[in-house]
């Protein structure tokens, strides 16, 4: 039976980050484009894990110094998003999760041979994807914010998408 | 009654599709804006309709070579969202979100002349917006993930704002 | 008890809104980028309230002529969304986002002295930022799209970021 177990939920990192692929850097009269593959395989099938610090990196990186960064899961049974890294907090938004879009329903999908129906409705519950704001060469975020990662169907290879774009110093 | 009929689930194509529009190309020092509009009218009042391909070939005519596109409904009884195409997974989707915002309700929307509030609430579900990334020329996407189309009020003209923004090759 | 009074529902100021607060501009080779924060303190604890207004007056200081708009709630007990300005709709909305998140469960994150472990459930059903498209200086909406703040944790000082940023005229 799937229970709270089945979750990781690390509010400080995020266990089976592999690495960090570059994949297209562009300048042009002084605007930048940054673009990395994060790769990771999340040790369990569902997860929670922040992820910030990897953004961050990426984006000192980048050398944008006012901009936008979009991260986004490039797998439709995954999620990005915005919230506070309260431990408890964690075990709340997994257990609201998994009650609005339940693993193992009859779902129509499961007759393809796949049995991650649920990951796919849970992945609208937190969108997949998020813009955040870069300003003085740092995320313009309010003190709790926080960027996590969110896994559905996890124990496999996975990739998060970061692009930053914006003006240079 | 509302049932399973009475949406459109197309895993490939948008039924209803009428033209493409475009309202702005604007190019200063590299940098280059492309904004069209989608003109459609789905035929049944609920549908899940695919329109990667209308995206792309926007993308194509923007000339972007890295940057962004964002697609939006200019409605609000409608949603774009990123997801599988499988057929299965469609009705399983259509379901998902009947369940939680549910047609035929006594909303106090419906007090001003209206019976469309559970699109509204729909809305939410699917969010009504999303940025894409190109890297490139092309939708910087993973295996699955294709751009759909959610109608929760059709039979009438709508459109979906595409703008395409991003440094020139 | 919580009740629907206990919800401002404004669909057309923002009430609470104490002032703009320029952040950061800069321009280089016809892009603009301009940050400002809106302060506000909702006199409840629940609110939808619009926002359009304070929106555009910022988009208008930017002088951006084509571009994007980006808001987000600085905080993880708020959202901001896009949808109708219909006073039936916002109290549909209101009960709506009450019953998926509702206050007062026995949230593992109240376990850390806070009772606002709805508001950050609440979130992610409006999502807490957007983005939105500019054309010839102007929002590129239909006609009934408005931008509205959602507060689900008030009665304290709380910011919106709005960083515009694209092609100068």
């Amino acid at each position: 039976m799937l229970n709270k177990t089945d979750w990781i939920l690390d509010p400080s990192s995020c266990p089976g980050f592999l690495k960090a692929e570059k994949i297209a850097h562009v300048e042009k009269s002084g605007q930048v484009h940054h673009t990395e593959h994060l790769h990771l395989k999340i040790p369990k099938r569902y997860g929670l894990v922040h992820i910030t610090p990897l953004v961050e990196e990426i984006i000192d990186r980048s050398g944008v110094h006012d901009g936008f960064c979009f991260v986004s899961a490039m797998h439709i049974t995954a999620g990005i998003y915005v919230n506070d890294a309260e431990s408890g907090l964690l075990e709340d938004i997994s257990k609201w999760i998994e009650n609005l879009a339940p693993f193992g329903e009859n779902y129509k999908h499961h007759q393809s041979g796949e049995d991650n129906g649920d990951a796919h409705l849970k992945s609208f519950l937190t969108n997949h994807a998020l813009t955040a704001p870069i300003t003085n060469g740092r995320l313009d975020f309010g003190t709790w914010q926080r960027i996590f990662y969110a896994e559905y169907d996890g124990l496999r290879a996975k990739r998060i998408l970061v692009k930053v774009a914006g003006l240079a110093p």
